[in-house]
Formats: structure tokens, C-alpha cells, sequence
């Protein structure tokens, strides 16, 4: 069970309705359950740095089955995961913006933001994947 | 002058829409005219391997104003830009799917596409590039 | 909107003038709205390791639209993008001396400067961006 | 004894010159004699994807003290240095526009262009060349 590019849109969609609320244009990607990138947006204007950190912060939710700000709260120094963010060739983000996507308690891919703070990002992912669920 | 997201959706749109003839389900990327990624659609089926290739078919059209398969052509043994392929930090791809994408002359973006022959990946793109125009 | 290769030249020529007066040779690097490199100098005597560094202080400038010290104070421990020169395959400078360079309001650009402390990185970074608005 | 900025200066300044006469705006990259970077420009409209090539072309020509033209013709299937473009990291070019500079005899930097055909790119470092000697 993953996601298909018909949901990755209807999450893509939501997560830009949030947009005009947060006040800063996101870029906004979803990989499924293999932690592979279906579908990547950057909205006119979102940062470009964001493309990269968009689709890694789905991947890293994905591949660690977590929030990646839960990630990165397990993630300071001395605590636990600390320095994982070298790992997995540069490709794991460890601040708030991703979020693992499930259906039936499974997780079937995730949602990646980037694009403001960190509160911002979370914001829109949620909106995202909240979208997932319907 | 630059490609913008709406852009990016009615080039993607009209190259999902050519993919029922071809019979072959694709990955398709846009990038605007720095080389930057817009947007990038994989299609349900669609070979994860042609994520990465999609996206660099896209940045190489644009990052040499030239279509992919044009470049294969010079980059075969013996031709003027052989070994290319391992220069920009593997992003360069020279075979058929990326197109530049030009508006009174100057490119402005470009269209990568990966998920089947030569041919067809090409065939897919074109109907993009012609969007584009439009 | 972009910078030009002349725009590029003047502020690595009024950044350079910065240089007599700080009293360390630097590497000076300016890339456009793309993120991508219009030009490098490196002064006689100035870091072979700043060569990367001012190149990606500018990227990170840009990509962000943001100056790499003010990055870096959100980049520290248990601040919202902890972990982010992880990110963009290890182009993320996190440290003073890369600044956007805007005009009427938008990025348009950005410098990047490395070769001596943060102080006199982000001074001799003020000298180029000061000039790029003349 | 090594290239100073100055002489990459006058350098790239010649070689700026014969672009008019090849009709192509070119990356144009200076490497001193420990083969890393002195200074680089790129054109305005020149490609963006000949930022990493002039820069590599350069150090590939100081790094086996050999034109990329040259190198190029004992990298072809079958010939002695077949495939090491896949060697340093992505650093090796192996078509023409490469030429290592010199002084009584000694190898002291590099010049790389990109932008154009092989033989454009060989013209106008050769113009670059030639300048240093003087």
C-alpha cells in the first residue's frame, strides 16, 4: 500500500491552501511508501534551498517513520541520535517541516515543507497530511 | 524571465496528457531558467530510477540551452563533448527527454522527462515544449 | 532580474578595496538570482579553503534570501534549521560573509566572502553588497 | 612560482577578448599551480553548466600537466586513459578547451573555457594562454 500521484496532489493542494495563511511560499514535495519522490512543488518565489531540504525532509520522515522535528529533537548534542544527519549521503533533516503519512496505522510515504521557520513549515506539512487521511 | 509554477503545471499537464498514446508511464520534471527545479511529477508505475534523470534531463537541457539528445550526439567516443556525462557532479544526462523551453528567443526553463525508450521520453517532452509556447 | 557579469565585477572590485583595510587577502564570489557562479577571485595569499567557501556563502545567501551569519544563528543547537549544512549536498555555509544583494526589493543575487575571521568576512561581504546598490 | 591574481587577470582578459571573434560569451577559469581555483567569470548568456567545466578543464590540464584536447584523445574506448574521467571526484575533463600555462618550462596554472564547440573553446583558451606568456 502507497501513495498514489492523485493523493500526492490532493496532499500537494491542501498543503498550498495553507500557504496564503502562513504568508510564505513553501516548497512542498511527497514521496511514498519506498521514500521516493512522487510529486515536488516550489510555489513562485519559495526558496531556493527549499528544493532540496523539501524532498529530504519527506525522505527522512519516511525513512525513519517520525516527525522530522521529533527527529531533530532526539538529534542535539548529547542526545541520542546525534550527528544523524551526516548519514544517509546528506539526505536527512532533522528540524521541523516533515511528516510521515499513514493509513490504517501503516505509513504509506510522507510530506516534506520548506520554505519559512520552522513553526510555518510544520503548519503547512500538517495541512498537508491531513489531506492524507480523507 | 523565468518559467513560473502555473507555467510548470500546464507543461507537466499536457506531457501526462501524451503519455496514454505512448503507452508508458513517466517522471517529468521542470526547471526554470537558473536550472532550479519547479515542479516534478512521477506517474503511478512510473521507474523511480527516472526521478533523478528526469530532474537532470530538465537542469542539462537548460544548462547548456540544448536538447539532450542533441548533446548525446556530440558525446558519443570520438565526438567534441565526450565524458561530459561526469562533469557538474553526475547531473548531466545525453540522451533523449530534455528539451530547453524558450520564449522570444531566450530559454527560460526546461522539460526533463524519464520512464521509457529514447523515443518515447522524447515524444512526451515535445508535447510539454509545445505547451509551453502556448 | 539578474546581475550581470559588469554588476558582478564592481562589487568584487569595492570589496577588494575593503581588503587593504581589514588586512587579510580573501576569496570573493558572486553568483546570480539562479544561485549559480558569475565570478571568483582569489587574492594572492587569501585560503585555499575559502575558494568553496565564499562560492557557497553566496549560493546560501541566495538560496535562502538570508546572510549566512543570520542562518547561522537559527543553525546553532536547538534553534529551528539545526543541521542545515547537512542539506543541498554540503553547499549550506552557516557562518558570517555571504549577504543577498537585492534590488528594488527583490534578490537579485548574492555575495559570498571567506578568508579571514567572521568579522572580516562579513566586512569585506558589506563593502561588495553596498556597491552592488549604486 | 605560480600565477598571481594579476596574471589571471590579464589571463581571462585575453581570453574575454576573443570571444567576440568566436561569437560564443564563455566560462573562462584560472588554476595556479597547486591546480585550484585563482578566478572565474562567466559571461553574460554564457552556460550555466560550463561554470563546473572551465573550472575542472583548468585543474584537469594542471592536473596532468597535459591539454584537455590531448587528454581527450588518450581517453577514447580503447586508448590508454579510458574512463578516468570517473577518477577525482568528478574532476576530469576530457574534450578540448584545457591548456596548461608556463613559465621557462614549469607548469605554473591552468586556464579552462566553456561555452561553445570544442574547437571555440580551444580558440579562446589558447587567446588566454597566450597572454600569460607575456
Amino acid at each position: 500500500m502507497t501513495l498514489t500521484l492523485a493523493d500526492a496532489r490532493i496532499i500537494i493542494s491542501a498543503a498550498e491552501a495553507k500557504v496564503s495563511e502562513v504568508g510564505q511560499p513553501m516548497n512542498i514535495a511527497v514521496v511514498d511508501a519506498g521514500g521516493n519522490l512522487i510529486s515536488h512543488v516550489r510555489m513562485d518565489g519559495a526558496w531556493l534551498g527549499g528544493i532540496d531540504i523539501s524532498i529530504n525532509k519527506a525522505f527522512t520522515a519516511r525513512a525513519f517513520n517520525i516527525q522530522t522535528k521529533d527527529l531533530g529533537d532526539n538529534s542535539q548534542p548529547n542526545q541520542q541520535y546525534y550527528g544523524i544527519q551526516a548519514s544517509n549521503n546528506g539526505r536527512i533533516v532533522i528540524f521541523a517541516g516533515g511528516i510521515p503519512l499513514t493509513r490504517n496505522g501503516e505509513v504509506i510515504g510522507a510530506i516534506g515543507v520548506s520554505g519559512g521557520s520552522g513553526e510555518q513549515d510544520q503548519a503547512v506539512a500538517q495541512a498537508g497530511a491531513k489531506a492524507s487521511l480523507t
